[in-house]
């Protein structure tokens, strides 16, 4: 039997656009041959829908796009992801369904058993956890039908305070006493670079317990913060990946099932540092071009000043939207270098990257003098270097606001961490691209961009950074050494380490408090962040929900 | 039997803090008489922790907290609050549940079964549902311990798509087989204007439902968006209310259970307009109290306009903060009437807040002058007043830099849905007081707060808004007038109606739809919002969490 493997890139609630993606997908499906074609979870809607989950006209929107595409399904059976209504009246009226569709109509719904509510995900908040398990036989094939988290009740754990049973189900064994030929998983499942193994090892597991191949399909595309990555995959009884569908784009496969029954004499293993900084890479452009064209928008803008972050920001969005469709400001002050608007300068020039220059001094110049009768008789300090970075976001905000481009914040994960940029000012922006990526991950990524030809000056990646506010200012006055500091974070914020196991593991007692304190008492800060591309297990946002006001 | 209720405020994280508040009510409790004292819920860490849950050094704090709380714990019980692990090796790491503390140690753990995940609750990202259901024996008296949702199984239903069977388990219906004697609830229930008559329903239909009288013991204490409005109740055999503990401070009150048998001849009831008014005031005293208190801040500015959100802030701030820690700045421009700059002196005066002008035309005209090159040859539009904005929000947040004041935004909800605001610039501020109320209710409090004297200048209360960034500036020139706005989006936010629905109820179509759409395109602003006091059941925040990047 020939199944079709359908990875697309859908639009939450674009219900029109979806659903002609998918009739198409099913032709085409059909036109070679295929017998069954799998679509991602919640398909219709696109995922995450969140709150719409709601709405009542949500829901009948998605009945009807699904009861659309059932005519579609004549001559092939097709698996779509969709919420469909609980007809018990006791719990949560939603479950989160794939929808089995042929001979032109629903034939049967199943339900999500596992919901994952941790990190990025809220889905007890929406859905009712399903109890009824049932398979399906496609020309004569048994499937067992399972939607994302459902393969995964028993998990890698990826923290240090966590366990591997999140669920006192399984609802793999429970579909297998029918049974089955082999399980199909149609998915949702966010990038993170460290996350790509676990899923790996998970499907394999799956296969090792339950003796059945796995074919997964995962939803690509990224909303806001979440990149989904693709990359669906076939594995054999074995355990071994006999097809992986490309990262960050969309993709279409056609199968054989007599194909899962063939084994691998050389599987292909690569996760090499290269890959993964590949693969960050690979993420941030989908990030970026999907938050722009999924909003409507072509045209971006940032504020270039000759440092790291923002250089490897303009790389990144050079790639993903077009030279021709940015337009930088250089906003030097008495404090900027020389070096750091030549820096800036070649790059723009570099990338063919459309330029201008305002010098803040004047307008820095009239809010002191605004300013001057309540702050008389008092020093320079933070406010003035703050005022200098809000003075440069308002600038770049005026250029978004007469032009249409948006502004892409280059705040870094370290930064952001530690509260090290100034809100209103270099904290601006539509979205956050390297707010999940470490200062010494941006380093890599800049050496990355180089790989062929020194796009990012050389002189930008060499220099000690700095936010170039006062007279000889460094980051390294007020924080550790990006390569300690990175690595304390690491393990507080993706680990979840508790502070005397990190010292224990040989950092400086010292420091490790200090960042651990800037840490949380900058959540307020973090709060009014732009959305931040997600590429790691822990981002900033939506995924990691600390309190605003606590003692620390 | 004598039991006392503690109806406390806690710091999240502050585990010295809330210890000692609980030790000292124990001792207190004891010198009374009492045989029992009721907590709240997770009392030893406060409600909520969120993703502090997730840690262990955090959970070991609780656990230290329970210890030492139970030493206390002679010759009177203690139920208390806490998180306490999951024994069993699948499921969630945590359960939320009451200790019952006794002779000196932990006697027996009673767990939360139903847990609240939709609106601002995310219980099941932490914590397992219970399963196993026992009561305790207090001096012959037979308990039924529940904690807060414990009660909510059959629920008033308060939007238009939504069930009142939420779980498919009663712990009510559970606990019954074991003939309690009453039923005691500790609970972190937040404050919202439409859910106090919707709580006091929920005790009174599970008194009737099991025929026991109920103890309700809830938290107060604002902490960032959320405000908990303590008044703790308990309710009689008839579902009477016979002692209601105060609303938005602390308080401690000792009832004898024979007090349960006895029946009120003419129970009250207050309801009116006036009531809901008086009671949305009394929670944003609390909630920018503490805010401030909890964060360790003490003195707040705000840009006074002379229009009426800036006024009632200020008023407010006035009554939580003293007029002794304020400082304010008027900054008018040439499109500023002279009508609005006396207004607001008026204002200052009469609070006594000092205050300072700075004309912000300077620094406006050198950013048009720095922008001269960029803009040329182009009209003036949006642009140069969400500049004027910004130059406003720059001034306060040099002088918040300079002196430690915190920003208080001034916003309305009636704004903060159709972006009628300009991010980084009047969007600025450390806490929204005014978000989660209309405009329209918005007026009723300013009605309110002159209720004996006039405070904030009647000039200020009957002129037309105006935003005043360009000449003649009207609100309704870009809205509808607000009386119609704010029922559409009431009935669209609160209540999530559907459109149709809405129209159908006599709304104009247009202007319902222009109103929805405007509320849906600017998720991206309110995205990057302060956090906002919640006094409705459906504030703007982390309890509606809608798609940033959909289609509309």
């Amino acid at each position: 039997m020939k199944i079709a493997l359908a990875q697309l890139n859908f639009i939450v609630n674009h219900f029109e656009y979806n659903k002609s993606k998918i009739t198409q997908t099913i032709e085409l499906a059909k036109q070679s041959g295929a017998e069954l074609i799998v679509f991602s979870e919640l398909a219709v809607c696109g995922y995450s829908p969140l709150d719409l989950l709601e709405r009542e006209d949500f829901i009948i929107k998605c009945q009807k796009s699904i009861n659309e595409i059932a005519v579609h399904c004549v001559g092939i059976t097709a698996i779509v992801g969709s919420p469909s209504l609980n007809s018990n009246p006791k719990g949560k009226m939603l479950f989160n369904s794939a929808f089995v569709l042929r001979n032109g109509q629903v034939s049967s719904i199943h339900n999500k058993t596992l919901l994952p509510t941790y990190d990025v995900f809220d889905e007890y908040r929406y859905f009712e956890p399903n109890n009824e398990f049932s398979i399906i036989a496609v020309n004569g094939k048994k499937i067992a039908v399972t939607i994302c988290e459902d393969l995964w009740d028993d998990q890698p754990v990826s923290t240090s305070f966590a366990r591997s049973r999140l669920y006192s189900k399984s609802p793999m064994e429970e579909l297998s006493v029918f049974n089955p030929d082999l399980i199909i998983n149609i998915a949702a499942s966010p990038f993170s670079y460290n996350n790509e193994e676990r899923r790996k090892k998970v499907f394999a597991d799956n296969v090792h317990r339950f003796g059945l191949p796995v074919i997964y399909v995962n939803q690509v595309g990224a909303n806001a913060e979440l990149i989904f990555d693709g990359g669906s995959m076939v594995l054999n009884r074995k355990g071994q990946i006999l097809e992986q569908l490309k990262s960050f784009v969309e993709d279409f496969k056609i199968i054989d099932t007599e194909s899962l029954e063939t084994t691998l004499s050389t599987p292909i293993i690569n996760s090499s540092e290269d890959l993964r900084i590949s693969k960050i890479y690979g993420a941030a452009i989908l990030g970026i071009r999907d938050y722009f064209q999924k909003m409507g928008f072509s045209k971006a803008t940032l504020g270039l000043s000759g440092g790291i972050d923002s250089a490897v920001t303009l790389a990144l969005a050079a790639d993903a939207l077009g030279c021709q469709n940015l337009r930088v400001i250089l906003m030097p002050s008495k404090y900027s270098s020389q070096h750091s608007i030549d820096d800036a300068i070649m790059l723009a020039e570099t990338l063919n990257v459309k330029y201008d220059i305002i010098n803040i001094q004047e307008i820095f110049d009239s809010f002191n003098k605004g300013l001057s009768e309540l702050f008389m008789g008092m020093k320079e300090d933070i406010t003035e270097e703050n005022l200098q970075a809000r003075i440069r976001g308002n600038l770049l905000m005026a250029l978004s606001n007469k032009f249409g481009h948006l502004l892409l914040n280059t705040s870094n994960k370290s930064e952001a961490a530690v509260g090290y940029g100034t809100l209103y000012g270099d904290m601006n922006g539509a979205l956050s691209v390297l707010g999940d990526i470490y200062k010494t991950d941006v380093f890599k990524l800049a050496h990355y961009i180089n790989r062929e030809r020194e796009v990012i000056p050389n002189n930008t990646i060499l220099k000690p950074p700095s936010a170039e506010l006062r007279p000889d200012q460094k980051d390294s006055d007020s924080l550790p050494e990006y390569e300690i500091l990175d690595s304390v974070l690491f393990r507080y914020i993706e680990e979840q380490k508790n502070p005397e196991t990190i010292i224990s593991e040989g950092f400086d007692r010292a420091t490790v408090l200090k960042a651990i304190r800037l840490v949380n008492i900058n959540e307020y800060k973090r709060f009014q962040a732009p959305p931040i591309l997600r590429v790691s297990s822990k981002a900033f946002g939506f995924g990691r929900r600390m309190p605003l006001v606590a003692h620390w």
